[in-house]
């Protein structure tokens, strides 16, 4: 189920049959030479989106630009800074829980989100702790490369040249759903250059076309497909098993 | 030209040909009983999504949460706080002006949008005011519904009962879009009631059921494509006004 | 009654008869070659002042510093961010909450406040909707132009030349209370040049004296006296019909 | 020279013959059972106005909300967080320092405004100190009592009874300027107590009239007029010596 | 008792007997030619682990970066920014408050952070003025050269080139403290100038090594000494009485 | 060389040799039965304190407040919100980059700060990022557990009831430094749960006597002194290394 294409009424039902919702999360960012900008929400979308077609478990809009600072000297990045993210998170998580949203899951797409999300679910947990009273809601950050089975998978359909940054495993997801949008183009070294990350100059002076330790050419969209469907598959047992985690009284 | 669906090198190559980028921007917000939550942002996606099929322009991804917080009492809204949506608005356009976009239209879906927008651009114009430099950038608001000839076509096709919150001109685009999502429900007053707009309990119990003196089932598909065709069409033609604008030296 | 001319005690006997009181609030701007630089604070509270001689109402000190950002390239302007607006204008809100003022009226004089104030209504609005209670409060955004038959007024007296900024109304309405104060000076053209408002540097450039689309030399003491009689006369009813107003339980 | 009774132009003018602007700043919160809600806002503009009669100074818009929180107690007291007041003078000094102005005065009515100001004084120079550059300009608090031979004249016209809040040399000076707006009440103890300032419900119960320490009976109109002739005249000094302070290279 | 070498049972013990902590706070900056940069945050430490050696006063760790902007010219001063120092200042607070202290005292060490930890107090205190309800806990500031007896000893000691920074006191007690790292250094003249505090570059420009109307060659070990012997009895003391101290109901 | 107990003569001295510094940092909060409050700051102060000793680097003062909300339901636990954590970070940081400090090695002792200190990285990597310009500084965050081999000799030394908070590892190193706060207490069962961590009632309720997977009584000063031997010797080595890495032109 969709939050966005459903009614209100149809949300306060679902509430009372679930407390649990999931938001896939990512950012808008380059992604080497062929891998798209907005690779990095569009997989969470996609397997969330997937995941929903066969279980009773609520989606709501994909919070698509995240933290990419160090990707700012590649054209069509777009960030949040950190304090910015933090506050953004917290409305988003704010508006679920006063609608009695109880267990909300991040379904993230981006390793540079991971250290600022985490920020932001201790800023929210902190208004409770500071205020001496329960949350009212339990926040899990899930990426979705850690869903069930899909690390394996990744590592088995890629035994080299995955990578950490416009990796085949990502860019395969996106040409599995968007198969007219499949870029090519030449790169070298055919396995891209890992190192630090720091600010945007720096980032794009160690890795002049955006890739990091990956060979996208790699990817495939029936790759991709599979990838979709073990991860769809893992967020419902993830999910699932979230909604029925039990709160210390 | 979608940028999400481009890679960082299509986007440097678009550059040399426009610094224009449109972003649509919305809230995800009750829409009444039969309106989509996602209304208010997915149709200057739907607008934005189709006008880049015939013309040169570009569309960033969307922005998907607003100002809404009068909405909140109704399951399934999501707002942000304006200090929240002014600082996000600010990270959107500063990665933008970091690639070299001078002109920035956002396509906006939601009239409680309007104040905290303008006054995000005042922020941002305000740092360069406070320096004593020139901005490098305009920004431009634009409503789906002023675009040219929509808001004389809104009003022939609903000479009455259109209102200004879950409109049945918002929701027939919406039904064009994503017709497997139509729904129906019985309520009353036939047209809803209008007031001020304040806390969101205020809201819900002047408009119990959401509507602000509208009475959506007047939306059908086809109207729908006739206006997303019109405000397309419009669009294009205010992106390239917008692109020609000269800036005083 | 003015606020600031009374003791905290009579303040104390006020609210046993009424809870709403009148905030002047304007920009302390340039006004083109003639225009005083305090015009947009000065004028809603002369008509604030001259209201409260023939009513029970309340007004408190004037609020006279706003959003003024673009007209910074102008000696003398003084601007919040729109960031630091809705900081003041929430701790003053807050700060007559506590007393128990229920309507809280803003009598503004500078449209580029409007925006901003109106995000600071939903900023403070949102406090109470993210904690589910009523907020306590009402805030109304009311100009002095709005007031009623006031703009009609104006047009009868300058059916040319009323512009925008630095008008003929504005600079009569200073020239009746502060009749000492009348400046004069060449300018050309004779009505001011129209355009976008974008930041500092970029409005000197467009509008080189600072008016926007008027001719201040139609102005006269004589139709600011009239001016002013008529809006005070409006701010009495606007208050009595604010006051009115009732809160849905 | 009243900046706000001024054109930008005449502010260009000034500009040329001096870079120092003076900004009376106060606080509007209760003053005892006789004492004017605005009386701390309103001294200083007083004393400022009457200076620049006989001497080319500029005086700029008065600054009337401070940091009054321990008042909140009292009906009419409107009061601006440090937070909020430190970024509200900060806009202020920027504004004036895109000008040109390179030295600012502040003329301060509220011994409670002390420490936020000069904490914004700290804000605003460490903006520079972390940049490694020069602030650009200068700023000085000066309390109205402590401009030369005012605390001497109070103490001589007050002997006793003068106390630290609602006092009567503050009072005089509104009495004075204000002769219609003198309250009489009845009050004991006749000088009210001291003590620690913290949040507003302790304030209130320590001092359950609002004076502390002070017997405001004792004030007269002629008293007033006195302090502010000889504070006029010592705010002229303050100025001179001010404007003609170098700045080390 | 020092908060950080126990447990926090033992600390659940304490507050069965006391409700009331000392924080040493000071800063880290340069200290003329001689002085550690250490000395401002060392000196109220020191003071107070003496302090609780003989007395059963609880000693919480050290908030050792202050508002030291001024002295950012020197190598080796870390400041935080007054809107920072206010925010931590109101975290450690609202922590400790959570346990249940009800008295804090600040032992401070910093002429230069006095304003801001006021202005900090106030943003605490305000919380509970705007919501018409207790603060819950008692705030003081304590100098240490304001502990009884102490600035009269000082006077005694130093009759001559004491100053306001850098000052022969303070190096005398780091000097007892740390007697490894007594450094020694040619300056001139004797006797540093004086002068107003602004932003770092207008500081290192006036106070070139750094000293304020000081000669720190007059400490030694053994008035040092004097000096924490002193103290840490004035300490006792001061705890005991702010303790003491009822709060009104 | 401890930066506190240097002048700034000494540290411009170091800076012509070195532009590398290292920041203890950790956390005050509980620590279960026997842990000491301060473990987690005093950890790295130990053992940068200890490195220092014997190689050329330099240590400033210790950053001993950090993220814990979760361990505010215990008493004497002080912790900063993300957001204030983040803002701090950031002056330190700007501050040691003022004198010309490029390599800030932060040595963390709290798991708990790892994603806070990171998105304070990218917070001020991003004012870099978004100015198109070198940051002029490199940041590192790193755990003292993670130095080479302390990992291996923790395992080694506590084979079972390690656990990762109040663990016998880190309560070792406080046994050595301080050999007087040794604590005893009975506490079951022997080997503390496991379990997320959320706001502070929720740990509280989860691990009632504060420690997590944990059996501290596993600890002793003598293999806390290895630990320290081998962290220090291990911090000489990062410094070294990260000190000599090239950035990229």
């Amino acid at each position: 189920m969709l939050l966005q294409q459903s009614t209100w009424i149809e949300i306060g039902q679902f509430l009372e049959r679930s407390r649990t919702v999931v938001i896939p999360i990512g950012s808008n960012e380059q992604h080497g030479p062929t891998g798209l900008l907005g690779t990095d929400w569009m997989c969470p979308e996609i397997i969330a989106h997937e995941a929903q077609k066969n279980a009773d478990i609520l989606i709501g809009p994909t919070f698509n630009i995240g933290m990419a600072q160090h990707h700012l000297g590649f054209p069509g990045t777009i960030s949040l800074r950190p304090s910015t993210f933090i506050a953004a998170i917290g409305d988003w998580t704010r508006s679920l829980a006063v609608h009695g949203f109880e267990k909300i899951l991040f379904l993230n797409g981006h390793g540079g989100n991971i250290a600022t999300i985490e920020a932001a679910f201790s800023e929210l947990y902190a208004e409770a702790s500071f205020a001496r009273r329960p949350a009212g809601f339990a926040l899990k950050l899930c990426n979705w490369w850690d869903l069930e089975g899909v690390n394996d998978l990744a590592r088995a359909q890629f035994p080299t040249g995955h990578g950490s940054h416009a990796t085949p495993s990502e860019i395969a997801i996106t040409q599995w759903a968007y198969p007219d949008s499949i870029k090519t183009a030449q790169y070298s070294p055919q396995i891209a250059p890992s190192g630090p990350i720091r600010e945007a100059l720096d980032f794009r002076a160690r890795h002049p076309d955006g890739r990091m330790g990956s060979d996208p050419a790699l990817a495939t969209p029936q790759k991709g497909g599979e990838l979709v469907a073990l991860a769809a598959n893992g967020l419902v047992k993830a999910v699932d098993a979230f909604s029925r985690e039990a709160i210390p009284a």
